[in-house]
């Protein structure tokens, strides 16, 4: 006899099977009976304050764990989450969508139900899916039980193979839909996609031919990299060649820092211009690049194409020649034939600055100074470990991780092609609960998790009041964080770009420390709630040094006074950038 | 010589002109030149936490002042508050969302710019206007210095007109660029579209007859009718005839409540069941329909056609026949025969429940016991005054606000078509600011403010953590405001239809009386900020008889402590429809 599920908890199960272990969202009337199956298939419910911060959540869980999923409502939830969703699409996190919508019936005969638009028509039930097809990679609307669970397998795949999120559209009497749970005994994924072994051969001789040859290289590693599965072979080209490495913003945290022939983020490490060594590069590999202005100093740090291999998910060029191609076991071969050569890697080049050298450049500080950001972000670098999640919120943090020089090991989530403000806290949120399940499953596959290592975010109080209340998602499931509250009284980001003194760049002068009190979180033993203000680099020391602040469990909030127009130098750099290209 | 202005302030002196006097929105780096022109046009500029709360606001704003306006950025701005925009669609709230957009040139190559795909295609910077269509009804791109003014007015006049939201995208390059200040002063609305003065009369002598004939009529008040410009009409109608009258939930509001022919809400004034007086009606008067499933109880209380005259925006359907006609004009010379008719008013039915009986049905209670959703709701009739604005959240507020028993003049703001939980928070913030630049112009023409008149608020505490941030608004504004925060413990609403024990109807437990301190608000003479926690009808009634509560000024919040599962009756009817139909 053929063991049947429902359709519901096959989805979950499935999405089980991926990684996943919890699914975040809001609850609606027309996803309730769906929620029924997320506990039973194994996976923790976190029911965040609204869709949006789900849907941040979602992805910054997905940043770390490798997937991440929303359950929303139709209508009136899966709009609110729309611009969490675009930001996954636009920096590549993979979030499967599942909203929740009406019974097929009612749909089709275009009744006028509540969270639509009542105009009578079927349509009605198209509108906001139309929208999500430009934001998602894949959609599915589950409308017959023997095509459904196939469905929800290509929906899962494509999220996975193309590193964005899709769209899953599940009505509520399809919820208890029995399928053949044999069905979850297949494979999710299907075979590789192999190359052509003859033309992987060509191409991986051709680029080895090009790295033999160099005289003045570069490695230059993008956030595409991790996106396309290719982290690994990113870190062993770099060590295997010994090429001087530099990365851009998205990139940060791919390639180990600590490595001599690492030198940081292309323009921006220390005083160093990078201009003279790039200008005589004879090949740059540039690995999965993501050309967004804020990503390339305003496209100056985009490599010239016929000295560089660019390599993306399925393609690798070769100067001006395109090849279609996995690039993955291409590398492999180049890696592989590169470590039976004597002449590789090739000496570390000493004109070229390295992470020692940007640590070494610190000045001294006052301990009763206050804060100056030129200083602050590099310093922040001693407090970071390896194993920690460090997330850095678009604005005056984003740019300030510019300066981070990480330990091996570490996971920087910043934003560099979508910048939504209020991001990071619920990513945070997600982040955080991600780093938990792998430590709690024991995965030694992810680079991004040891039980030593913490989840860090630094936030603006601007950015901080739009996602406010996820502080408490973030209290109530005990998860353990420590929080660099950035205070410079309002968007000091648009204050450097217009208007300084203008009434639209303020925000409310909020009690920041008081939130786990607010949201309802007394300090316990077992989940304490440790706060502080600081506002020199003296009182700034004395918190980070604390055992119970650096090594402790349970939220660990400071609040670092900062002046209103104060950014480091990165910042300055990109906006002077910005006002003469204005935009 | 001509004097010109820049078009920015042009667009903002313009919607000056309608009777908009704040903006809502968020700063961004495509709308902060645009936001400079915001207060030199005599225009309060309202910094709202995030977009969504921001378009939630406009809307509140405009359901009370006629017109909201918003402003956001390109991309992360606006598809953060499109599931507002499309909540204003749906209620018909006429907002204007205007856009900054990148520099027209780096749009039309493609640049990759921040807030965009960076897909390098001129597309990217069409795929949010496109989803935009499907929530506004008119919408522009201000490319041409020369036509910019003419589509202003344009989407101006079509949000005033048809009382939905509009969309408007200002590329930052057009901010500055000078248009002659005379077109100011042309007007801003076209010629009134002008029936065929024969075709007026002869629907209006068909009307008046069936009017005369009618044995046992009644008279069905929408929430279209105000949206449409008719509440005067209705108004008016009800009195002249002296018609039984009943109201939707929409429409609860539009017509006074102490009329001694109206008899509340169809279906669910006290117990008296409408239905024998219904099921023998010879002719109903339905002003703007609106039917939604919630709406109409599932359709029940949609009246036959063949009996129905249905007054819309611009057409007026007579049993099958419908005729496009606006039905203003129509209505005025109905209303004009009758008052020469010796016949009308009739006299009001004796057997039909009044507000009164409603009022009188009400039990005693015990001052020690705990509250009752049953008596709650139609209990704080009493507490009500004219000139108030009332909103009422999605959930279980909002079914209450069903038996309210509304003094003359009060306006109330509920949801009965999009239901978005979290919206009347900040609709709150939205209408409490207009009622007091509506105090403020001493504007006579409204009948929602009067300086008497308060902004109260019922929150549920699930939709109160939604958007709770915006209350640092209401503060930071020091708008006057009463909030009953109805703490029942999660989201009771949903556990109603399913999941009574489900935890993903839990919410966490904030300590929302501690909202004040934790935004940053002290109490003070000039802006008090009173809190109290209520779990007994004493305790109620003991802070409602205060003065400093009821006619102070401040924040003044009651928590008001009930039962996890516990509604009114109106709630558990219609869910036993909704759980009977399955959606």
């Amino acid at each position: 006899m053929t063991v049947k599920i429902p359709l519901a908890e096959y989805l979950f199960r499935r999405l089980h099977q991926t990684g996943l272990r919890a699914v975040h969202g809001v609850p609606g009337d027309y996803n309730l009976t769906l929620l029924d199956h997320v506990i039973p298939s194994g996976l923790e419910w976190v029911g965040n304050c609204n869709e949006l911060n789900g849907g941040y959540a979602a992805d910054g869980y997905a940043r770390v764990k490798g997937i991440g999923a929303i359950v929303t409502t139709f209508g009136v939830g899966e709009l609110s989450a729309i611009n969490a969703i675009a930001g996954s699409y636009a920096e590549m996190a993979p979030v499967v969508h599942i909203v929740g919508t009406p019974m097929q019936n009612l749909q089709s005969k275009g009744v006028k139900l509540h969270h639509s638009f009542c105009s009578g028509a079927p349509r009605d039930y198209e509108l906001f899916a139309e929208m999500y097809e430009r934001v998602t990679v894949a959609k599915a609307n589950l409308l017959d039980v023997e095509t459904a669970p196939a469905e929800i397998d290509r929906v899962i795949r494509a999220c996975l193979e193309q590193s964005r999120p899709v769209y899953l559209r599940f009505p509520m009497d399809m919820v208890g839909q029995m399928v053949p749970e044999s069905l979850l005994s297949t494979s999710l994924q299907l075979p590789p996609v192999l190359n052509d072994l003859g033309q992987e051969g060509v191409v991986a001789q051709r680029i080895l031919q090009k790295i033999l040859d160099a005289k003045q290289p570069m490695i230059l590693v993008d956030g595409g990299a991790s996106r396309y599965g290719l982290s690994r072979h990113a870190q062993e080209l770099v060590e295997t060649t010994g090429f001087p490495t530099t990365t851009t913003p998205f990139g940060k945290g791919i390639i180990e820092e600590n490595l001599p022939n690492f030198h940081g983020i292309y323009a921006t490490v220390g005083d160093f211009d990078y201009d003279s060594y790039v200008k005589g590069c004879d090949l740059v590999v540039n690995l999965g690049p993501v050309h967004s202005n804020v990503n390339t100093y305003y496209f100056a740090t985009v490599p010239k194409e016929d000295i560089t291999i660019t390599i993306d998910r399925t393609s690798i060029r070769i100067g001006e020649e395109e090849v279609a191609i996995r690039p993955g076991p291409v590398l492999d071969r180049v890696i592989e034939s590169l470590r039976f050569s004597e002449s590789f890697p090739v000496k570390p080049r000493d004109e070229l600055p390295t992470s020692d050298t940007a640590l070494q450049q610190l000045p001294d500080v006052n301990p009763t100074d206050k804060f100056s950001q030129s200083i602050f972000w590099r310093r922040m670098s001693h407090f970071f470990r390896p194993g920690d999640i460090l997330l850095t919120e678009t604005g005056t943090a984003s740019l300030g991780a510019r300066d981070f020089v990480l330990p091996r090991d570490t996971t920087l989530i910043n934003s560099s092609v979508w910048l939504s403000i209020g991001y990071m806290l619920p990513a945070s949120q997600g982040a955080a609960l991600a780093q938990r399940h792998i430590v709690q499953s024991a995965e030694t596959n992810s680079q991004s998790a040891t039980p030593q290592g913490r989840t860090i975010l630094f936030q603006g109080d601007g950015s901080f009041q739009m996602t406010a209340q996820e502080m408490s998602t973030i209290l109530h499931k005990k998860l353990d964080m420590i929080v660099f509250l950035i205070n410079n009284n309002g968007y000091t980001i648009e204050r450097l770009i217009h208007g300084p003194e203008e009434s639209y760049n303020d925000v409310a002068p909020w009690k920041y420390l008081e939130c786990a009190s607010f949201f309802g979180v007394e300090s316990t033993e077992s989940y304490p709630t440790l706060k502080a203000r600081v506002s020199t680099w003296g009182e700034l020391d004395e918190v980070l040094a604390k055992r119970d602040f650096h090594s402790g469990k349970g939220l660990r909030m400071v609040e670092v006074m900062m002046e209103k127009e104060d950014c480091n130098d990165t910042l300055r750099l990109l906006l002077d950038i910005y006002k003469a290209k204005k935009g």
